[in-house]
């Protein structure tokens, strides 16, 4: 195994190609030097290494150490300079540097190699006392935090003793024999915290140094910061042992952070910062403002000119916006560093689009380049990132809907409605939301609720209808009955303001400045090329004519998940639903389905008119009857005096219905077998409506209506039957032939059962959708509602790497979707498989519904477009 | 395809295996004809027929009829008598019979035949008009009721009014005349009922008949019949058409029921009942009260005699306990049937055992013989011998069906359902039954009818079912309309208590104590034999002392789940609980556990005492916290004042662990996850207890303690080897090596996730035991407690076949269970593998255990017996 590769010149071992094993860094380290960018020559110890020095118990093996001293050999060659000469000292950078970027995770230190004696002999040499000083003080603070353990902090404090004894404001006017003292006082310090001397010897002290960065590779915030971006695979960090170049040299001297493009807009302009006589930590760590790069012209024009050039040249060569770091050591040029630079949505959108259009990439490429999930702060107000840099959040719940809002503080329904209605922009805050709290929810700007995962109630219904949410806030302690909010040391009232973060789960008090969502040209042009390359379809969870409008805009290519219950919550309709549920009788239940059904067909009829041919899945009624239910007392009397049954009748028929489990309980098509009725009555909507609708000419020339009728909840063939069956003699009784009319009777699959015997379901279904938030909660066993209490820590520990209700559970539920997808093909081969859940709008999920063959994913308006791209990456990566 | 087959002497054409095509009635009819056992000749139009008849629209083919008439030429010449003769008529009797015995639930047309100028001959040929007009009433009531569709009872009132007329009391008593007004008057009823004439044609009346019986196969009785016993794959009923043989042609004349061994014993003693001058139905129906058997020597010795030796004969022939109908002709005895006899289970047992015993059948038969689910009678209740001779009867019927069963009166099915609905345990009380009653027989826990012998319908089914059954309760006045019962001068109504002993006849007033059964010795040996031919471990669900000592006795070889939250109620334990639940943090809640674990402890030490090295399998705390909480306020305020915090606090505390769905919710291996020091106490409590009565003495000398420590509801492996590691440590500090104590670690499959990833599980775990009561949970999405609103409807409506919490849902859960021992073997060869959900005391459930290779089953005590009975077959049936 061959533990270090050598860069500088013609000597480069490395390449860019070689990331797994050098690290990002090094890799591109090891390019640069190859293609004749200036670096400062060294070399990259492997992630290999790094494995090796964990199995075999933290130790560098023999073998490496031979080879690192090998190395130091051919750099000191290299450089003309030696390790700890006193005349002519190579000192060395060590810098980790994983395959995948994880800024500021680990850890660097700098100017190794000096001791007293080299910082003398630097300081005579340079003829720059103050330089010599500077670099030793900063090499023993680094190397005695990062290596020994000694606070940062307590090193800051001899400093900044030294600068209030002196009485100056910076560092840099801190003189060669202040930093002197310094020193001696940083040595002190050192022996007095660990008990050793600090060690002065420059081989011991780069050995000590790679093993510092070794082991920072699984330090906590390492691990957390892997956790958290879902980094895994990687065998450890590459270790980037390096000549130093000095930017702190004097006034000749710099170093600066820059950009290829604009990070931030995406705007093809040369964008950065850089400090005159200081090193690279001193920009990261915002001790001085850096100067804007263009400044540089004025200063230096001729690095300016030379960055120019090399930054044009690394992104030719790269072929993508590139993040660089350099260093001017007495007007000479180094580049430190060049990776593939972060950015934000619309940067990554724009970069994309012109790059193309600039011939420096291709289609799939630019697709590939855009993370779907980012294109959510596209498409939604956000909180204004500076403006939010300055507030403390009070606290952290779920990111249950992206965006940001800010407004007043309403408990329940009446306020919401009433202080909206007054003007004001409302926050609803509750425990947890149900159906009854639609209306609340609909007046709101944003949902904050202490219970609930990320597809709560609350989390489905706000991101449905492209509202922020905050969802499963456990720390906060809300009473709907004292109208109170508690967190963060904080108490709120109502009208009190408040500012959510539903893109982190950050919670804010008072108001904090709101960015609108803009969608330029670009993200039509790159949604166009998806579509392009796609071969999922996309459609949309929506059953108002408002998300439905929203989600065309949005490129939905029908209507995936209609459900009808959302239909049944306002005004007169609740009142007639109401009226069945507490009928004792098929006759009385008649009665009122009949007042029902003309707000059915008329919500049918518009949704038909909005999606004028396009494919609409409608789902029949799917949950338990007592969530039309009141739960208030006062609620309870109200409904009592409208029904004309006694307070006493009303709630005995409410505890009837209450479930232990409502989620296991008389629900989805249970309800319909129980109650043909409601089948009978919502297919006669459904089909009177498209009849009408055909023929009255509004839909243009062909008055296509394309309807889907769904029955939710099957779990054995025989349920299917029965409900189809109704379905069928709906159709026949009220089309009458009508050929415009086109439709089919299908299932969702959210029952594991219906899963494993999706053969003999798709003997009879013509079309799947999975519902996969169900068949997440049955086949996992987790209520979304109850989650709160131990999916975080599980995600904490490990247990699960992310929140199954965000991502499909690939191999858990993921082999249910694959198994029923091909039953389902192996006895029904025309059968149309799609998928309803959440999940439709996650991209690793959307990946993996293409993967298994599914015809279309869909969800919620605001998630058509990152599905759109998901499924286009989705081909593309196939190829 | 051959539609009718022939029998009678050396003419007939089936046999007795050829139950599929000819019915069980025709096989043995044609069978004993082929074996000289006097029958009277017909012919058997098969069961494909039926099929047929459904298959063209509810018509009988032109070809069947034309072999109809072909067999009816030869039955005529066979028996030298013409269909419709008024010199000598042939009169043929028309039974249905299905290849499955469904006593009652199909129709019979006897007579046919008969018009005015037939029963004229009659009268003048036998010189007995009494009998011929007496026939000919039989005859238009049987066929005007089943295929006309007049009602029984409207008949009833006719021959009532005509009794009352005369003022006698039994029909016997009314003459030939009043008999000759009967018939006219019931043609007349039949005019007015169906405006249609009464056929006089004696082909039409035998096609209308033969169409009848055919219809008869899927009327509603029928259909719920063949439900409740899970009948299934049927093609149809046979019709068995006849010569009519008289037993009511006078005092030489009679019919009966007999059986070749004691149906209720098994004593291999002649059993049986008959009655004088009647035909068949007259004693199956109970009207008047039918003689032993026995007494046929006294009347009729000659036929008496032949009768013993036929029974004998059919018995050894067919190696079974026959249940045989027979009639007498004036002194001429014919066989009408004979079929293998239903029986209690005791009699099953003895018989199965005196067989082997006398040669007749070998251990395999034997075995086969007995139904497991049976035993359950054996298994269960009888009154309490001492606490009932301090009781006087109130009367005494007839010992139908034995056992003591005691609970509240209901008068009809509606009562008895909601009754038992309500949680009552419900007697049913009625004059008399017919299949109509089924659905509040199978409600019941006894019936007790006023009318009707010991083969009457409520004997025969309730025997089936092992229910207790008292009927002929002569005394009994019962008034279903006004819902009263009179007996010994008491007077009850619906709701009031009664107890019945089945084994004796006896009626009480009030409530009296039952004891639990013994097992006889013939049980005994059916158990070993059991033992000796089963493949499947069987062991109980226990935990408490008294219990895990029955199942002990009932022969269970371990236990497969000790549930440690059953200890967690009583006293002391349910307090520190409590206060566990309500220590905001770690310290506070270690503190309630050390109180919890002495308990614990000792609990296990008696179990390990008790089980003496028998394997038993602990499985951890698993229901949510929340249960362990009182719910109503005054319990709450008490408890508050106990753990001195606030109402409020508490009241709080309720509220934050309340869940939506707490099935699915913070429960089994989650708590432990979330709180590693509840594991760990629970490991303690085990090893601790398990390494000092080893090292005790008293387990003897072996010492062995064998635990099998349980994670319940695992979904992810990486949940294992959490909950693993900490066990495993415990155990390692407080075994120190001790090697008498066995322990293996391993988890419940109750997630659909844990089945499908058994594979990644069983890398880490050494068990599997299959939860298939939670595991239908999920995998059907059916909350166990919240069922009640769907899951009748379902098997109503033939949507479920079976309640999936009794037998296993082999086609779902099923594919669930056997995908899991797949995997799991694969990556773990030596795992075990076991189920301890209630399912495996469930006899088709134990046989799906088995072909999936489970090593063992593990229910409740009293399935024990079951268990092991069913195992034995399933390994028998697999030769």
């Amino acid at each position: 195994m061959k533990h270090v590769y050598f860069f500088g010149g013609d000597q480069t071992e490395g390449k860019k190609e070689m990331k797994q094993t050098l690290g990002g860094k090094g890799a591109n380290l090891a390019e640069m030097a190859a293609i004749g960018v200036p670096v400062p020559a060294g070399f990259t110890i492997t992630t290999e290494t790094c494995a090796e020095y964990y199995d075999e118990g933290k130790k560098i093996s023999e073998a490496a150490k031979q080879e690192i001293d090998e190395n130091v050999k051919k750099l000191e060659k290299f450089m003309e300079m030696k390790l700890g000469d006193t005349q002519n000292p190579l000192l060395l950078s060590v810098r980790s540097g994983a395959a995948v970027s994880m800024p500021g995770m680990m850890d660097t230190i700098l100017n190794l190699g000096i001791n007293d004696e080299v910082a003398a002999g630097i300081a005579e040499k340079t003829s720059n006392p103050r330089f010599a000083w500077d670099s030793y003080r900063r090499f023993i603070q680094m190397f005695g935090d990062v290596v020994m353990g000694v606070e940062h902090h307590d090193f800051e404090k001899i400093l900044d003793t030294a600068k209030e004894t002196k009485g100056v404001q910076f560092d840099t006017d801190l003189s060669a024999d202040d930093l002197k003292e310094v020193t001696q006082k940083y040595k002190e310090l050192v022996k007095e915290k660990t008990g050793k001397e600090f060690p002065t010897e420059a081989k011991e002290q780069l050995l000590m140094a790679v093993e510092a960065v070794f082991g920072s590779w699984k330090n906590d915030r390492a691990n957390h910061y892997r956790r958290l971006n879902d980094i895994r695979g990687l065998k450890g960090t590459a270790v980037n042992v390096q000549a130093m170049v000095f930017g702190n040299m004097g006034e000749t001297s710099g170093t600066g952070v820059c950009f290829s493009r604009d990070p931030s807009t995406g705007e093809n302009v040369f964008y950065g910062e850089y400090l005159m006589n200081a090193q690279g930590e001193d920009v990261v760590a915002g001790i001085r403002t850096p100067q804007p790069i263009t400044q540089l012209k004025e200063v230096m024009p001729e690095a300016y000119e030379e960055l120019v050039a090399i930054y044009k040249k690394l992104e030719l060569h790269y072929k993508d916006m590139q993040d660089m770091e350099f260093t001017i050591q007495d007007k000479k040029l180094y580049m430190l560093q060049t990776r593939n630079g972060k950015r934000t949505a619309a940067a990554a959108v724009r970069m994309a689009i012109e790059m193309i259009d600039e011939g420096l990439i291709d289609e799939k490429t630019a697709i590939l380049r855009v993370d779907p999930a980012s294109l959510d702060q596209l498409l939604h107000k956000q909180l204004d990132v500076v403006a939010k840099e300055k507030h403390q959040a009070l606290g952290k719940g779920l990111p249950a809907s992206p965006g940001g809002a800010v407004g007043k503080i309403a408990f329940n329904n009446d306020s919401a409605v009433k202080m909206k209605e007054a003007g004001d922009v409302v926050i609803l805050v509750r425990n947890d939301t149900s159906p009854e709290d639609l209306i609340g929810m609909d007046a709101a700007a944003g949902i904050l609720t202490a219970k609930g995962g990320m597809t709560s109630h609350a989390a489905v219904v706000a991101r449905g209808m492209g509202k922020c949410c905050v969802s499963g806030l456990g720390e906060a302690k809300i009473s709907e009955a004292n109208k109170s909010l508690e967190l963060g040391g904080e108490k709120f009232t109502e009208g009190d303001y408040i500012t959510l973060d539903g893109s982190s789960g950050e919670v804010f008090s008072g108001k904090i400045p709101t960015t609108d969502p803009e969608l330029s040209g670009n993200f039509g042009k790159l949604m166009e090329l998806a579509d392009k390359h796609r071969k999922l379809g996309v459609r949309t969870n929506a059953e108002t004519p408002r998300d439905c409008q929203q989600a065309v805009k949005f490129g939905a290519e029908g209507i995936g998940l209609c459900r009808t219950e959302h239909m049944f919550f306002e005004g007169e309709r609740i009142k007639a639903v109401r009226e069945m549920i507490m009928s004792e009788d098929l006759e009385g239940r008649k009665k009122a389905l009949a007042k029902i059904k003309p707000f059915q067909k008329q919500d049918f009829y518009e949704l038909f008119k909005i999606m004028n041919g396009k494919p609409i899945t409608i789902r029949l009624l799917d949950p338990p009857l007592h969530e039309f239910l009141p739960r208030e007392e006062a609620d309870i009397k109200e409904l009592s005096t409208e029904l004309g049954v006694t307070v006493e009748q009303l709630k005995q028929k409410i505890e009837s219905l209450h479930e232990v489990n409502p989620m296991l309980g008389h629900r989805g098509c249970r309800l319909g077998v129980t109650y043909p009725e409601i089948t009978e009555m919502q297919s006669e909507a459904i089909f009177e409506a498209a009849k009408e609708i055909s023929e009255s000419g509004v839909l243009g020339s062909d008055s296509q209506v394309t309807v889907e009728v769904m029955v939710p909840l099957i779990g054995n063939v025989e349920e299917f039957k029965n409900q189809k069956e109704i379905i069928i003699a709906v159709a026949n009784k009220v089309l009458e032939g009508n050929d415009n009319v086109k439709y089919m009777v299908g299932t969702m699959i959210e029952v594991p059962r219906a899963a494993l015997t999706a053969d003999l379901i798709a003997k009879e279904a013509e079309f799947f959708s999975f519902g996969t938030n169900d068949l997440t909660q049955m086949t996992l066993g987790f209520s979304r509602d109850d989650v709160g209490s131990f999916v975080p820590e599980y995600i904490e520990k490990g247990i699960l790497e992310r929140d199954p209700f965000q991502a499909l559970d690939q191999t858990g539920v993921g082999q249910l979707v694959e198994m029923a997808a091909k039953k389902g093909r192996a006895t029904n081969e025309k059968i149309k498989l799609g998928i309803c859940g959440e999940h439709g709008g996650e991209p690793s999920s959307v990946e993996f519904c293409h993967k298994v063959g599914l015809n279309y994913v869909s969800c919620s308006p605001f998630r058509v477009p990152i599905a759109r791209l998901a499924a286009a990456q989705a081909a593309l990566k196939e190829n």
